[in-house]
């Protein structure tokens, strides 16, 4: 069995092409793969399978050829992931599945359309959406730091929830070893943010059953929404460093589009005894 | 250019062929290949290179025709690695370069005796040599936990440096998030050793300069040396349960044996593009 490794701004992923969905990717065999010691190791699996095969999407295969079946290391599948579209098309474009342009991809989210350059080593954008702004006001603690202080938080949906803090200095946030505690309470992803001026913002994110990590595309694009909302703009477009690279972020006032790096550092097959001890039968 | 990844009960090592040596392998390199996120991620690099190639160790090529050129992580060298070297042969059998028996491999520490069996998927077993026993007793002190009960440690040296703490429970070891303070002073890695009986050891590992790994080779080594001491024994064989699996340990009162196994997860070509960012031109 196939498989690639890539990586966009260092949230990484495990491609494993099943174009046909002959692949039954259980839990088990997701955290098989996703171990950085027993496996290949990665956030997440991207398994690249026809539209057309699979039940739960294939209402969609006239508007996209291509599902990204997007499961986290844990094993539980995700709707969308920012950074791993990215990867995933550009595993298209390599294998010569997309060409450049826009890259129509059905996900569990419905499907989004990516904008792939010619260069095969540039950076590709994803149409991620609208924001959704629910107005509600979060104070955010960080929970590993002795007597913190309470910062105001925005929340910002991007699908999935964000509630984004303003800082002078990055290192204020602390170690981020435990999440950090929000109230009212969410069970939600934390950035971070510094504005630098002239549209440049340093960014950390503590995400939820993660911890901290080193980027996270919707948190990048929230960040960007919240940022332009305390200047009283609705819309903007923004440099995001995360600690793994750098995202560029533009709301247009209507939908967000993440641009950023996507990288393939190696493919090849996985071990056929590997494969039967983790319990993956092709 | 082609790489492997595998692991040894958790330690895992990208296997880097480069069997005519003309990789310049560069500690840059070597910290891009092991960076798990924007890498393929291992705990060290394993170059296969003819030993003849390589003129610190070409003295050695009438005894191995092979030389284990061992990376850590950080892109400093290391003389052998009980864990690694177990990776190595086993893909030296997987591709067709060493056959079932005794296998000699060149270290920096000198020929090494690998004993591989027939079956590709069985465990391999390394000859790590005699131990070294300085006598020297070390109180040894949890760092991490809030008034911590003082250890006495026994000194075992297996090429490298470490003191094994025997314990009722291993939770008593606590998060072992720091190094355990050593008195008087070394710099080690530390051991804590539940002798379960009829030879059966747990055993968890503080490596220097690592912090709590999976598995430690030399570690398990000297876990079994320091129980047979204990016990006023000058050999004796243990199982021996790391957080990543399962070791086998025997002191025949000459040499130390280490038996386990050694998995091969995925073989496959790094990407030019990659490559050439990273540094690596063959």
């Amino acid at each position: 069995m196939r498989f690639a490794k890539g990586h966009g701004t260092g949230n990484d992923f495990v491609v494993l092409p099943d174009l046909d969905g002959a692949v039954n990717l259980t839990p088990a065999a997701v955290r098989a793969l996703c171990d950085r010691r027993h496996g290949i190791g990665a956030d997440g699996v991207l398994r690249v399978v026809a539209t057309a095969k699979v039940a739960e999407v294939a209402h969609l295969a006239d508007q996209a050829d291509w599902f990204m079946d997007y499961h986290n290391a844990d094993g539980t599948t995700a709707e969308m992931c920012g950074n791993g579209i990215r990867v995933y098309v550009r595993w298209l474009q390599r294998f010569g599945l997309a060409g450049a342009g826009e890259v129509p991809v059905a996900t569990r989210d419905g499907v989004k359309t990516v904008l792939l350059p010619a260069d095969e080593n540039g950076d590709i954008t994803v149409d991620m959406g609208p924001p959704q702004i629910p107005g509600t006001s979060r104070a955010v603690r960080i929970a590993d730091r002795s007597d913190p202080p309470v910062y105001p938080g925005l929340e910002v949906w991007m699908g999935n929830p964000h509630v984004v803090v303003a800082l002078d200095d990055l290192a204020a946030a602390g170690s981020l070893v435990l999440a950090p505690l929000v109230e009212p309470q969410l069970e939600t992803n934390v950035e971070f943010v510094v504005d630098r001026g002239d549209g440049r913002l340093a960014m950390r994110v503590h995400e939820r059953g993660s911890g901290e990590t080193q980027s996270c595309g919707t948190g990048a694009c929230a960040a960007g929404v919240a940022t332009a909302l305390r200047r009283g703009q609705a819309r903007g477009s923004w440099d995001v460093d995360v600690p793994g690279g750098r995202l560029r972020v533009e709301w247009t006032g209507e939908t967000v589009l993440l641009t950023g790096p996507a990288v393939i550092v190696a493919d090849g097959d996985l071990d056929p005894e590997w494969l039967a001890r983790a319990g993956i039968v092709p």
